[in-house]
């Protein structure tokens, strides 16, 4: 059996109610969820999930299916790396020193980040990124003392491609 | 009773099972969940949970209650928009023209975002911002048509105060 880390986007209704069955199909396996957002689409009727889940394909498989039969789903996509566009997005707590201030603000530079928050000892920083951006400037801040971290999970949308048309839409 | 929109920040054990039970006190009383994210923090026993709901003031403190009293449960903090420093961020694609390009462009611009793919018909942007910010990128890009809109939903992290030592810390 081969296990990977899966990524799913799903279309669903914005309804109370909705989250706790689609989470409760992979509690009810023992799979845990790594990362998940949801937020309404355009169209505030329905709400797009994109979840990230690690295990065996024939499993994420028969939770896809069983997702579809929700009565509030409708679409389900899964995406690999190819045919979707990732982003996430961290906030976090830096510690900082007359003597280090500047190395840290280099690290924001050089990761397109941004300073929203300074107080004399700490730097509130944010930055935006694929899966190994973020995680490259995580580990390039954690020297410095890392007081504070949340990051949002990731987001993925289709990458568009006018001239092979694959998955292009995920729904809204 | 007074209805308003709350910030709720979770910070719970990277488990299975945690978001489906979590989940399931808002909609075992009637209450949406606007957007939600989790994601693990930077320990990743644990994991960071970020709530937007609307509602009575009464019955979300009686949803934070028994939010605290579920096992998995570290800490809850509600945040008002004084004491925290929110972010969310969009990914979307519009529909571009050659005379409506460098209009689409500009707003990229002013709005501090990014073009992150480009195909002959179809600009995928992304932003990041508070609320209000994104909401004006959205509104921005509307006449120039949006094909397709992921977002991240709410992220918040506390604001720093050294001088007033105010719900300083959510957690790890």
């Amino acid at each position: 059996m081969s296990k990977h880390r899966h990524t799913l986007s799903v279309l669903v209704q914005n309804e109370a109610g909705v989250l706790s069955s689609l989470s409760g199909l992979f509690s009810g396996r023992g799979y845990n969820i790594e990362s998940l957002t949801v937020a309404p689409t355009l169209d505030p009727a329905f709400s797009r999930v994109t979840i990230v889940t690690f295990g065996d394909d024939a499993v994420i498989e028969q939770i896809s299916k069983q997702l579809n039969r929700l009565i509030n789903t409708i679409k389900i996509v899964e995406f690999s790396s190819e045919d979707c566009i990732d982003r996430e997005f961290v906030l976090c707590k830096v510690n900082v020193k007359e003597e280090t201030r500047s190395d840290v603000l280099r690290v924001v530079e050089v990761s397109e980040g941004k300073v929203v928050n300074i107080t004399p000892r700490v730097y509130t920083l944010q930055a935006i990124g694929n899966e190994s951006q973020i995680a490259t400037f995580i580990e390039l801040l954690r020297p410095f003392g890392i007081k504070e971290l949340v990051r949002s999970g990731k987001v993925v949308i289709s990458r568009e491609n006018e001239f092979i048309n694959v998955k292009q839409n995920v729904g809204i």
